[in-house]
């Protein structure tokens, strides 16, 4: 089942929806969604009748304001090495707030001072249960369910400190696809094609049996310095082959458009654009 | 005039009121504070009458949910150099989650597998308005006031790689005072000595006046990356004197009382607790 996040016309809540093609079928509001994520997973799969066309509504994150959302760094041994890092021996964690994300066919503004945005395809894994000092095994049962994700980053802002948050946390630079439930993708370590192209050409080939930490262990270890709470998502990290590496660097301009596609979570589209930042098109 | 968060019997939203000694008129709820947070705080100082007292309330975090709490690193020489740190030429900015923010005399667990937290006596700034590629005075002129902070570290997860979000997230491990507003507490440039005591004996002892970037500067840089938005907090970074460089090092411990007072801003104090950590008392 993909369940997505949407505004319905006159509502200022975020809502969850079961997505079936070009229908959403609504099942309750973001904060209620998360309280008991699997019982009103459980509901979603059984709500019936004709719901609303997709083009009715405007897409929207489907995470309480609240929500953490974690990303691991340097995942992949091939990407780790194309930085020039040395393969980590724990995972290495970044945060994104949730003023930064967004959702599929928004575009996305290149920052002030930067000479364009970086790609980096992803898997996201959402939090279903809260999790303290949680077990690996623990932790992965907790997923919920998984969506693509583009953590578009500012290279610049990334590298002005020891500390990537700033270049982490552009403006709507963190969109997100309709998260496809656990029951539909397998195990990530049985292998999702995580694939990124810019107008078309491949940039991103990957797979996630490459990926150096397992979500399970990634929560897991985290739920040791803090509890994690339902709605929470772990960016999981990109595979090799983002821009700012290539010689000459390569960086999406105003007017590109770069897709992510990854097996069984479908593709997330994202147009870049200028640096008008305060036209939220949402 | 001072302005805290507060929960009140029955309500789930947080909401803004006016502070007098022990009495509190309550303002509006955060959500629509900070959507106006000039007018409410025009509002907010013309409240009459008798007001709630402040032991009926339990008091909270003034902010949404939403904001983002970018923290200043190695901002004061004294302290860059007691961990090491070159002077650095841009601010290093790193992020707290509101998932980790407290108020004062509220137990801050140390997580699992630290040995001790670390304290971080410092300032924290409010946004009051949207700011996107602002100058240093137009971002300084939109600082609402100023609160006591503890940016309460767990050293051992901050330092598990090069990025130090994990640490500086440790459940409720940021506490705040009440907001004072900037007319009453004059420019920081203008120098508040910010004291930490553990346990009745000073560990910190610094001024204002010795910081490295100013926050007009902080806000206008963070600025040309995204837009910040009212009630995102800045939390200003901490003198010398933290723990964990000491030989041998110092970590609070269950059972200490740790203290930040600011001139102006007031008192902020912290019991340390054990790990239980699902036990939240607000």
């Amino acid at each position: 089942m993909k369940l997505a996040g949407i505004r319905l016309p006159g509502d200022d809540r975020v809502h969850v929806a079961r997505l079936d093609g070009e229908t959403v079928h609504v099942v309750t509001d973001v904060a209620r969604f998360w309280r008991d994520a699997r019982g009103w997973t459980a509901k979603a799969a059984r709500l019936s009748g004709a719901g609303l066309p997709a083009t009715s509504v405007r897409f929207a994150p489907p995470v309480p304001p609240s929500a953490r959302v974690i990303c691991v760094g340097l995942n992949y041994r091939a990407h780790a090495a194309e930085g020039s890092h040395e393969v980590p021996e724990y995972p290495t964690l970044f945060g994104r707030w949730t003023a930064s994300l967004s959702v599929g066919d928004v575009p996305v503004p290149v920052p002030t001072g930067e000479a364009g945005l970086d790609w980096e395809g992803e898997v996201a894994a959402y939090v279903a249960e809260p999790l303290v000092d949680a077990d690996s095994a623990t932790a992965h049962a907790a997923v919920l369910g998984y969506s693509t994700f583009n953590d578009l980053t500012a290279r610049r802002a990334q590298k002005l400190t020891t500390q990537w948050t700033l270049g982490k946390n552009g403006d709507r630079s963190g969109p997100m696809g309709p998260i496809v439930t656990a029951d539909e993708t397998g195990d990530l370590r049985d292998g999702l094609r995580v694939q990124t192209r810019v107008n078309g050409t491949t940039v991103q080939d990957g797979n996630t049996r490459d990926m150096i930490f397992e979500v399970g262990d990634v929560l897991s270890l985290i739920s040791r310095t803090f509890q994690l709470n339902p709605g929470d998502v772990i960016a999981t990290g990109t595979p090799d082959g983002v821009g700012y590496v290539r010689t000459p660097p390569w960086l999406l301009q105003p007017g590109d458009v770069v897709e992510v596609e990854i097996d069984r979570l479908g593709t997330l589209r994202t147009p870049v654009a200028g640096r008008n930042r305060q036209e939220d098109p949402r």
